[in-house]
């Protein structure tokens, strides 16, 4: 079987984030394994949510960000990483807009157990 | 259920591959969903192998580095990535040290296919 370079699917992170222009969407830069990775970039402040059966880890590739848990907060600044158990409510924050990596299950639903009008994104929409 | 800091698991990229000493050793620096994130400093050339039921996403932190197939090569510069869907031969390699984030479901052995004398390593090594 012969793959084509569409296939090995290459690609520079700073490219992609620069064609992103929306806050909170997710974005599929490459699936692998059932899982996905997301470029998102953050600016405020996210609803609270868990995710019933996925692990997230968000890495951040600009700035800095929050993620609250009900009894602690967790700053992760440029080149920082934390993984957010399943079933862990959770919200994220960015005072200033940041960029960040996120490798979850692919068509994990970014509000996890709700659904919220303006924040609910659709799931595994490609840059 | 309570979660403490340990188990969130934040961490620096950066600070993490500073305590890395050894080329081609895979060290797992968190756990998700099956999969693990791995740090590994690149140098010289791997072994031709392949992966029966793993895809693998390489994003290149730091330095630069190439991935050969037997029909092709991409090059890789920081900030770059590029997943290697299962079953396609490749060999990673850097001319220079380089810095690179693997994604991959756990236990995935780093020369596959092949057992390899000096660049087999060992799995699941946590940092």
């Amino acid at each position: 079987m012969k793959w084509s370079m569409s296939q090995i699917n290459k690609g520079s992170i700073d490219e992609k984030f620069s064609l992103i222009h929306e806050h909170w969407r997710p974005k599929v830069v490459a699936q692998l394994n059932g899982q996905e990775l997301k470029l998102i970039k953050f600016a405020g402040v996210f609803p609270w949510h868990h995710h019933e059966h996925e692990d997230e880890l968000f890495l951040v590739w600009r700035g800095e960000m929050r993620i609250e848990f009900r009894d602690q907060s967790v700053r992760l600044r440029s080149g920082e990483f934390c993984v957010v158990p399943r079933g862990v409510e959770h919200r994220t924050m960015a005072d200033v807009e940041a960029e960040v990596l996120v490798f979850e299950p692919a068509q994990t639903r970014n509000t996890g157990n709700v659904v919220d009008k303006v924040f609910t994104a659709p799931n595994g929409v490609p840059l």
